[in-house]
């Protein structure tokens, strides 16, 4: 327990690694690439899950539930969504003791066949806007895995809507980038660039996709949401028609998007140092930590009678809030742990601090005495952890952005766009090139367009790569 | 839509089936024996969930999630769960484009993925107990399925516990049941029976099954959630060993207990009449209805004004509310449409009531006049709708009791037996039978032990069937 984990500088993977195992996160499954996730990692995912889900409702989205098993030929109705998900398909083949006529394929993503049920469902403009949104497990067979970034099992949320113009369409896809983008800055503290995929790297299936690329610790993008305009796409493969007002049949228009526990690996990586994980208070399933001390027998009761009492004020301020009464560990293998953890705020109280009705705050995104405050007094304690916790949800933030702003490079030329790659930047780039010339890019360099973010400088000029005369600014970067 | 139901006199299962279609709770999904949950009957399903949750978490629970493939070989390692569960399996054989070197099982259930895992996490006596749950979908291949009552897949939640003596297992078993009977009495209204399963009726697996029975409204028994005393089966299967305090290796003693979207079919035909469902306030997505009502236009705004006083009133009441404003279709449709989808109470606004100040009541459990009330006035509209809706929940559960306690009919003897198997009603006999007599009845009658109450009469007396003297009392029943 409570081991140390590897430098971030030394090997940024093997870190990211010992802090899921030492954070108690997540472990590995019997399965290849399969994840068990602990219970710390899904206290942490039910944040997320009840913070989204919130935004869904109030967009006026209503969650269901669609089978698990899709019948092998509706994946192929839709052919680029096929060519993009056969490879990573996981089929059943027999069950109840019998071999089934048809395969079965374990849901990659729910596009086909929860517009096989929008085909039943949709009638007329009055059933119009459907807006759904789906929590569930998917599969997708990987062969290079890694927890919570890429399994061949993982937890996610789908919307499916369908719209009578293409307007609402391109509308909702935005909408809902823009829910995502909310989420993640203000309650991730990840500020997340949101933006348009270029064409090779769009959904298998979409017009246009939208994604949030965040910057992870090293440098390197991790897509973390996408929310896609499937224009007609499925409406056709799957004839959703509706009698519009003039009552003639028409294709509906429709998006799709989701966000996984990917977002969870997006977290650790984002805010955590050497120590450990350090978690915004808002996503924390620990927010206040309470570790009491004391050295003599007769200190004990004392000191926690004083835990006990500053546990009920946080709790009625609705603070999470644990208070650490294990006897069998030091007080400093206890701050380890916690650090480790990543809970935001830490309050010790000992003899000391309970002759003085006072208490002593530590925050984790700062070490040290620079983040430490002594004598806040028992009668503020509420309130001034309320604050703490509101200041470190902002710090994280404004380091995040002051870390992404540093690494993005403004880049003109191949030689440049070769050096800033190769430092695990992200480079920002007027781009008018081709498919065939994006690709070739990611073969020499390893770097892909993470995006065309959607603020956009609104001039032109020249392609740093092709020197024709580009009206869009692309962001290049390495990526999970 | 609101197309009215077969009654249930007439028939039963049509009644049923009629009332999951009009209500919009579910569809067939397009594999046989699969279920599409919609929006609708999610919600109740989300109410469902956080209410258990809540309990689950109080009683010290945490939430995880393992993976949904199980390699075949873990099933077959404990022999009577795969004696169980091997004709329900549904078999990954193909993934990622290849056949797969071993068969992967789509979990019919956890105990195999998750002891696998205990075993790892599971040391020594300071990891005791170690109390898990899971919410996540599960597959069982059915031949006659039925929506929510048994689909090929569904969700549910899997609690899994690891003590450290067969007391703590066999208390924790209990405590389950006990919140398992909570949540059903007091939050679905629905009287359940709780007690212990029949050695033949028992899970595979387990050393003990208790489990909640309700009655329908047909007479026929659901058993609506169970919880296992497992012993050390899978812990000797799976090796799950701690040391204890006396430095010696033992295997822990186990439980798991599940409850699933069977429930949604409980509340249906323990409360539904021929006008749809009745649904109980605490788990109704929609507590509160508004329907305005007016005929000229002149009146329009003055009862749409007062209905979105109304409707904000409530809602900051914490209410669930909904004001149905839609100008298509009548007041009459209306009524029908929202009684049909069980909402405990109407609130109907005209010019009439605007013009006092008031407004009308209805409750959806007493039809007609019966339960109606005028003059509701509008400062009390908050407080008397919380009255409303607790005396609702009240009646819905005192009316099931009272149906429930005058079709369990005392039997003692083979004759009055068949009597009362016929004529759809429980026997309650003391039985000191054998596992092939048992077998016998349910041959002869169809009806099988549901359980042997917690609740026991505490004295002796002859078998209805073997005439010997038997300690203890059972619930005979058709069921579900």
């Amino acid at each position: 327990m409570a081991e140390s984990v590897t430098p971030r500088s030394q090997d940024y993977s093997r870190w990211y690694l010992d802090v899921i195992r030492e954070a108690a996160l997540a472990d590995y499954g019997p399965v290849k690439g399969t994840m068990v996730i602990r219970p710390y990692g899904y206290a942490l995912w039910e944040n997320v899950k009840e913070q989204l889900d919130r935004r869904f409702k109030e967009t006026g989205h209503e969650n269901a539930y669609f089978p698990l098993f899709i019948p092998y030929s509706f994946i192929e109705k839709e052919k680029t969504h096929i060519a993009g998900f056969s490879p990573e398909l996981a089929l059943v083949t027999h069950a109840g003791g019998k071999e089934l006529e048809e395969p079965l394929v374990v849901r990659p993503t729910s596009e086909t066949i929860i517009n096989h049920m929008f085909s039943q469902w949709i009638q007329s403009w009055r059933d119009l806007p459907l807006l759904i949104n789906q929590w569930c497990n998917v599969v997708r067979w990987e062969l290079r895995t890694r927890p919570f970034l890429r399994t061949s099992e993982f937890l996610w949320q789908e919307g499916h809507t369908a719209h009578a113009t293409a307007e609402e369409a391109e509308e909702e896809a935005v909408r809902m980038l823009g829910v995502y983008t909310d989420f993640a800055v203000n309650e991730a503290a990840i500020p997340v660039v949101p933006g348009r995929k270029s064409n090779i790297e769009k959904f298998a299936g979409a017009d246009r996709s939208y994604t949030i690329e965040a910057m992870m610790g090293d440098g390197k993008a991790l897509q973390s949401g996408t929310s896609h305009n499937l224009g007609q796409n499925f409406a056709k493969a799957f004839e959703i028609r509706y009698l519009n007002e003039s009552n003639e049949r028409a294709y509906v228009w429709q998006t799709s998007w989701g966000l996984s526990t990917r977002m969870v690996g997006g977290i650790i990586m984002t805010h955590g140092d050497d120590k450990g994980l350090i978690l915004p208070p808002r996503l924390a399933p620990v927010q206040a930590v309470i570790v009491p001390i004391w050295n003599k027998e007769g200190e004990k009761e004392t000191v926690l009678q004083v835990v006990a009492q500053v546990e009920a004020t946080l709790k009625a301020a609705g603070i999470r809030v644990k208070s650490d009464r294990n006897e069998q560990n030091t007080a400093g293998w206890k701050f380890n742990e916690w650090e480790m953890k990543g809970v935001p705020l830490r309050i010790e109280i000992g003899p000391k601090d309970v002759a003085k009705q006072a208490v002593v705050f530590a925050r984790r995104d700062r070490p040290g005495k620079e983040g430490k405050e002594f004598g806040i007094p028992l009668a503020e304690v509420a309130e001034r952890a309320q604050e703490w916790l509101t200041e470190i949800q902002a710090a994280l933030l404004a380091r995040a952005i002051a870390f992404r702003d540093a690494n993005i490079i403004d880049v003109t030329s191949p030689e440049q766009f070769r050096e800033v790659v190769a430092s695990s930047q992200w480079a920002r780039v007027r781009w008018a090139g081709t498919d065939e010339q994006e690709r070739q890019i990611k073969e020499e360099t390893g770097a892909t367009i993470r995006c065309f973010p959607l603020d956009q400088p609104g001039s032109s000029g020249p392609c740093f790569y092709t020197g024709q005369e580009a009206s869009e600014v692309a962001l290049f970067a390495k990526a999970y």
